[in-house]
């Protein structure tokens, strides 16, 4: 009998350290599975498709955004990226779970597609501590880490709406085990536990 | 900053093992509260008001269920028995899990009165072990085993569109500790959260 992965969306302003925890939940969870992502742009030296992404055409790629089979996309200096569903679908099916790292919009789109996803929203300890960690980036401008705030400010305004759970990042490691924690109670959640329920209700009907 | 707590609703059909998991839950959490219920029966000899249970007159009672003040309630031998919400308001709002062993139908009122509760109902691991498990039981009557199964069967049918966490009772350590990791990822839940994300987007508005 095989369970239902769950599908986990990874949120969160710049500068948050998003990344960072990705990667620690990687190592220490080896269920996961990390959605390639579709793009059209063109495959850099070395890039494999399907590996480091799904590479597409762009009548493809619209084709895919009409047809829903991409769960989100975004545009940036005019090559399309985004989520194929069927690959995440069939990596569920397999009971692994998923990770996307998208913005807001990307996650709303998810959670309007595929409702029983989870979305997790990372929070800095505070303002000061997030506009620290943006400054500390020697590849920001003064006016891209205001630029920066401000998204942060009003995905903020946003983000206790569309998600589902809040995280601290204060220690890497304890944010890292937070989503962990998610995930493992996720696992027997109603979506991840219908086959389960299916096969006691049967047994009830044959025995009834 | 206080956390809310966690309004954890724990049903299962009878003979599912739920009272023996519950106290385990309580053996290994010392954040956990388990709801007083109020009563309009005659207190027994030794039972003390506000800690077996609270007495109230059929006319406070009756109040209560029409105020909402009743999160859940039912009747028996001629009394009624209920989950008050003030008190478990009282507890959340310090901070504790409170815990209701209640079924489906105070479950179901207890979702609308407080849609944050976080339900969760416990699955034999086969019928077949459940009508042992009911058979086992001294004070049960062939009958008795019947009807109890039957309301099962119908149970089952209702859980899955109700309840948010199904826990299978195979060892009545996992099942306790699954209970433990639920309580530990909603305490990162939206409504636990709202207090941090408030004082956050607050000090956001500040430095804009």
């Amino acid at each position: 009998m095989n369970k239902r992965g769950v599908l986990l969306v990874i949120s969160g302003p710049s500068g948050v350290g998003k990344g960072t925890i990705i990667n620690k939940l990687f190592d220490m969870d080896d269920n996961l599975y990390f959605s390639v992502s579709a793009t059209t742009r063109q495959p850099r030296q070395g890039e494999i498709n399907g590996v480091h992404y799904t590479f597409k055409s762009i009548e493809e790629f619209e084709h895919d955004i009409e047809t829903g089979e991409m769960l989100e996309h975004a545009q940036f200096s005019g090559n399309y990226y985004g989520t194929p569903r069927s690959a995440v679908e069939k990596k569920l099916s397999q009971g692994k779970d998923v990770v996307l790292d998208i913005e807001i919009q990307g996650a709303r789109n998810v959670k309007r597609l595929m409702p029983e996803a989870v979305l997790v929203y990372i929070l800095p300890p505070s303002i000061d501590e997030l506009k620290k960690r943006l400054n500390g980036r020697h590849t920001e401008t003064e006016e891209s880490v205001s630029r920066r705030l401000h998204t942060a400010y009003s995905e903020l305004h946003e983000a206790p709406e569309l998600y589902d759970y809040f995280i601290v990042n204060d220690v890497v490691e304890n944010a890292a085990t937070k989503i962990e924690e998610i995930l493992d109670c996720k696992r027997c959640g109603k979506a991840a536990m219908q086959e389960i329920i299916k096969q006691i209700l049967e047994e009830a009907e044959n025995l009834a």
